[in-house]
């Protein structure tokens, strides 16, 4: 078959086989179709979507599409998490640790992308030696020692999902349920895990602005992981105001820790891990309901078992585990300002993405592939919807390097946050899941 | 405005200006984008469609991607014609010198092509020695001394829709309303024609198999055309069996001759250019109805004009006229065979298509772009929806230079030919019109 009668076929809304989609896939990667064919389908795929069977087809083509990481080793079902992505999202560096406190080995291979801060990666490496590129041999190493290690992730896995996203990202074909799903579950796949716990923000910090369509991107996931044999379950959780307080790099570890430790640090990202780590914990088999679960994880966070964990993992990696009790080993901006409201209000919204926005102004982030990012820059934010704010109180403090970035930074805060004069009721924060058992919503 | 925003707000149905479409088919040309962002943008546009002023914006942007011919010299009203291509289409050898004997000055720039015979060009280079190409000056200069000059349409005609169809033949994005529209009429506007006449074929032999397709096709021409300020009008007639009786190169053109001369040809044929003149003259302001019209271009038929005119066109292009009293000038074929069917009946439909692949077997027309053809290949088929044969009559006359292509061109001869015993209707020949007075259909 020619590549033209996929496409063709695909464009009338015919199902496409498993046969054919791998075809596709290794050709593609292989460099023997040409990206404008490519782009034809894609936009194709965007029109006419994919049924499960293409979808669950196409992950498997590209999470074979390179190399594959192999957990078999490790003892125990190994279940990882993945999020849409959003702003303030500190997730993984709380919960990793705190999981593999809780008995669960924690195999995380991360990215450093691009965005309004760092990936996990970037983050982790604001800790002074921080290693975050580990050999498979060191990895799986510490993975059995610890329980826990993250890398980066190596251009190697799911090649053809790295090669597609950059055809997408410049042809309009980003925005298509099947391709982002597709995208994301191969790359779990790949990289080894057994079970998925998926993190699918919804709201104006997010990808997903409306609910149906992060829940139907759920939806969309948990039946490839059905169809592929990989259990996958869904938490839908807002980002209709930042996670945590933090945004950066340097300055969500340091949330990361805080929460840790017990003193400080969002209610808000800490209960999302709590959440997160207990349907972790009950794919892995170690408990057999999420208040079960809950029990253990408060257990490992209350004992200091998951500070603990999170310090040797940083030790085993290179890392200094002394910034744990001396912050000041951690990079830090030469300014800090807080800014102020000119009004007194009721936060009516918060336009998430603006503020994830000002910390990528503030150099928190990258704007294009391989630029270097300020690992102290960032902001700290800890208003709310529905919080009374007036001229007296900041709503944030910003964090730079340098002077001039500050100024377009808070204006942009000023911006993002919505006053009004009506009492606003405080968004709930986890809306509901989506697992084999169905869709189970909240509110 | 970054190629991939206007790939997007195509995607999402916004309507693009015509400022921002002349700046993507610059660009296009230029190279300056890359053809998997045309791709995507195109396969947006097929399943969005475009509005009249995006298709009309289209037209002119790859009308003026190139060289634009100058017909001001000329006196009178240039119409040009063009038919969107069928199975022994012989029309234009026959109208352009009947229209020129009627008084209406007929510059034809005409492609090989593709198909299943040659284009117009490589039908009449079936003429000993005569010559397609003509200098701009030449052409001009036969046209004012002759009323009639054919050139061969060269690449710098309208070269972003050459190279737009290349990609779009390759993305499955050619079934595409507008862009087959916007494609036919960029290159007659860049050819100088001040008003058009369309034939728009529909039935088994045509692009457009169904009539509400052609009528959709022809509407979105007209309304182009409006637009841009050049008249276009449009006949739909029937593809639904051969129009003329020869299919192939020097075949087609002895049938021409014979139709001019008045002694033989299909009467299908003769129906078409005369309807499709009628509407010619009346364009050029020659006659004030197609009645009128009609009775011009008999006159031009009858009085053997239109048959020196074609004799003084192809001396003026190199050509020996004597191949009109003289066919045995013309290229023949070194075998001749005869199709029967096996069974007796009615004809109840003829796949007109694989007539058409039927002569390309036998050698007649071209798979791939500069391909030789076989000048004196060809078949010819008198047979008719609704006439009765059996095994005693032959259905056609192949004509082959390589006797093994004899026996596959007959099976798919066989196979074309649908037998029944009910009685069956000769289908319509001329179906309707549309123009700026709306859109006429007779059946």
């Amino acid at each position: 078959m020619r590549i033209v009668d996929h496409i063709v076929s695909k464009r009338d809304g015919l199902e496409m086989s498993a046969e054919e989609i791998r075809e596709l896939i290794q050709a593609f990667t292989a460099g023997t179709i040409p990206d404008y064919q490519m782009s034809a389908w894609l936009m194709a795929v965007y029109f006419r979507g994919m049924t499960d069977r293409e979808t669950a087809a196409l992950t498997m083509a590209m999470a074979q599409s390179g190399e594959t990481v192999d957990l078999g080793s490790i003892p125990g079902i190994k279940v990882d998490k993945h999020s849409t992505g959003g702003v303030a999202d500190t997730t993984t560096l709380v919960l990793a640790p705190l999981v593999a406190a809780a008995g669960v080995p924690v195999a995380k291979m991360s990215g450093r992308g691009l965005g309004f801060t760092g990936g996990t990666i970037d983050k982790l490496e604001s800790i002074p030696g921080f290693r975050a590129t580990l050999s498979r041999e060191e990895f799986l190493r510490n993975l059995r020692r610890l329980r826990l290690a993250i890398t980066g992730q190596t251009a190697d896995i799911a090649p053809a999902d790295g090669k597609m996203y950059a055809l997408r990202d410049v042809t309009g074909t980003i925005e298509s349920i099947p391709l982002i799903a597709s995208s994301i579950m191969s790359k779990k796949i790949a990289a080894g895990a057994d079970k998925i716990v998926l993190d699918v923000k919804v709201g104006s910090g997010a990808f997903m602005k409306k609910q149906e369509d992060a829940v139907k991107l759920a939806e969309t996931m948990v039946r490839i992981g059905e169809l592929v044999g990989r259990e996958t379950m869904a938490v839908i959780t807002s980002m209709s105001q930042p996670l945590g307080w933090a945004v950066g790099n340097s300055l969500e570890v340091e949330e990361a820790l805080d929460i840790l430790e017990g003193k400080a640090g969002s209610p808000e990202l800490k209960e999302v891990c709590l959440v997160l780590g207990a349907h972790m914990l009950v794919l892995a088999g170690k408990a057999p309901d999420t208040k079960a679960a809950r029990r253990l994880l408060v257990d490992a966070l209350e004992s200091k078992r998951a500070l603990a964990k999170f310090a040797e993992m940083i030790a085993a990696q290179g890392g200094n585990p002394e910034v744990i009790a001396n912050r000041a080993l951690f990079p830090r901006a030469a300014f800090q300002q807080p800014v102020y409201l000119e009004q007194e209000g009721t936060i009516q919204a918060i336009d998430t993405a603006r503020i994830g926005y000002s910390a990528m102004l503030l150099g928190a982030g990258r704007e294009y592939k391989g630029q270097d990012i300020d690992l102290g820059a960032g902001l700290d934010i800890r208003c709310r919807v529905g919080d009374r704010v007036g001229p007296g109180t900041p709503v944030a403090v910003l964090s730079a390097n340098d002077a001039a970035k500050l100024e377009p930074a808070a204006a942009q805060i000023k911006q993002a946050i919505g006053l009004g004069d009506r009492i606003a009721a405080k968004p709930p924060l986890v809306l509901g899941t989506v697992s084999k058992n169905g869709i189970e919503m909240y509110i």
